[in-house]
């Protein structure tokens, strides 16, 4: 077993975000369900932006939002998702590689526009999400570049990147081979709604033993052990993987293994002005801790920071240096 | 003469901004000049971007920019500017209508790309810009809307747009049609280069009686006036203009007629983190007191208030509702 070039390598969507910002009002007109994440067709999507107001554009995708953060910290990312040959895929593709992360999935013909996520922000920081895959649902097996796989220490994948049958067995290839080389696998649960449509596949992942780390939020948690009693549903899922992370918005969040666990509350945030992200960069903390050593309290933390930091900006990506915040954290 | 439908109708370059941090190190790296414009070509933008940090990308344009205010401020507008076909043209056409702007210039065939300004802003809230035309540069005279000229209250010509032959022709015959039709003719001189490249032009519309109000900053004035003595570009330009506006940064700005004059002090910022757009919106401070029949000091300080709110955030558009900050002043 070589020694892994990266300290992770993901797989999810490609994702260009067009923020604007609303009142609950249009959600209501619009009708979306505040804080959800849902996916949209191209007529839909045509109808809604045309709705919204004047935009933001900034590179999004949750598995991506996580590796920026990352490799804002030091850590050596490479990502893995579909864009097409276009504006936005350069857009995103550029983004990604301007903070050091690799990434090779340039478009090839025949593809569906790159994929964006619509947002609209209500004044209470709230993000509501619709998402046209485009692209990035075109994510095939044969995309995947196991040398890659196996020349990072942790296969990161995505849940929202399970819902199209390409990029689905595109993942599980490279489980797969990530596996056989030894390496770790973490999987983000993203959404209820994935939750509630991939439940089986992934319990039987953690059944077989092929999932190392589990990120979820509440909902998502709930969600997958069919419970309304969050501690019931982390008691339920905890001993199905080595490490979950469980993530409680303002509540917190907690890491459990076999044999630890360690919890800490939400850093402060002076203004939420947006929480588009938050998750992401909280895995980006948590993971930057492990890559790094630290023990779960200090991983815990130095997600709590990076989760906070993103909370109290626009956009998805970090804004200011990562590492000053929680350099000092590090062992 | 029917009454007019918009209070303005503005010809200018359709840009989409590519916003970026870097230290005064990259600037000097990339031979850029801080604070400036400059024109690029399509290969220098590809280097150039590439080089660049991740970015936001947001819709700018001088003119599109000064637009967005003054309909934000409940002013008619429309806009006269050349887009691609293109995923970002069609962001330039959907911010500038979802603030209220009408637009219509949509692409054509065989253009070049929407155009693009890439803005690095340094530390101290300075952006420094390199604009690649695309399809901007293509305005042609035919594609003016010649009932539209007539339709606006004001023409407002933005200095940039004058840089390529066929945007110049498309404004002469604006110019010509809105005379024509009794309505007034406004320019924003847009930057030093531009001056320097068309003041013979300019002087000579000016010393026609072509333009009723002039726009410039400290540094468009002095090279208009081929001087280094700021009190002598204003007393050599004013008399060239039933109106100047000329502003001066951090020093404030002023307002001068044939028989009259105003001055206002800069308004305070908290923290100045992109003045990218501060010009475009004094203008649209400016000008909409115009349109509702304000004093001239009360349109300087709408002015003020307008461009610092724009320079207390990263991009070119207005983030909080002009009409709150500026409204009690409106008599």
């Amino acid at each position: 077993m070589t020694e892994p070039r990266f300290d992770i390598v993901a797989v999810g969507n490609a994702l260009v975000d067009v923020i604007a910002h609303a009142d609950d009002a249009f959600l209501k007109r619009q009708g979306l369900h505040k804080g959800a994440m849902q996916l949209i067709d191209a007529g839909h999507a045509v109808k809604l932006y045309g709705a919204m107001g004047p935009g933001v554009e900034t590179s999004g995708g949750s598995a991506a939002n996580t590796l920026a953060g990352m490799a804002m910290l030091g850590c050596k990312c490479a990502h893995i998702g579909q864009v097409a040959d276009d504006e936005l895929g350069r857009v995103f593709a550029h983004d990604l590689k301007s903070v050091g992360v690799e990434f090779q999935n340039a478009g090839r013909a025949n593809l569906d526009p790159t994929g964006r996520c619509l947002i609209v922000v209500t004044p209470d920081g709230q993000r509501t999400m619709n998402t046209l895959l485009g692209a990035s649902a075109q994510l095939r097996p044969e995309d995947i570049d196991h040398d890659l796989i196996r020349a990072g220490a942790l296969l990161y994948l995505e849940g929202y990147q399970w819902d199209a049958s390409g990029p689905r067995s595109a993942m599980r290839a490279a489980i797969d081979t990530a596996r056989a080389a030894g390496r770790k696998v973490a999987l983000t649960l993203s959404a209820e709604f994935c939750v509630n449509e991939h439940r089986a596949d992934w319990l039987a992942l953690m059944h077989a033993g092929q999932i190392d780390i589990l990120f979820g939020n509440a909902e998502e948690l709930l969600a997958l052990a069919e419970t309304d009693d969050y501690e019931a549903a982390v008691a339920k899922i905890s001993p199905l993987v080595p490490l979950l992370v469980a993530t409680h918005g303002p509540q917190g969040a907690r890491a459990i293994t076999r044999d630890a666990r360690a919890e800490v509350p939400a850093a402060p945030v002076d203004q939420v002005l947006d929480t588009t992200g938050a998750g992401d960069l909280f895995a980006a903390g948590f993971l930057t801790g492990q890559a790094r050593g630290a023990d779960l309290r200090t991983c815990l933390e130095m997600g709590a920071i990076c989760a906070a930091e993103c909370i109290s900006h626009v956009g998805p990506r970090p804004q200011v240096d990562l590492s000053k915040l929680v350099g000092p954290l590090l062992p």
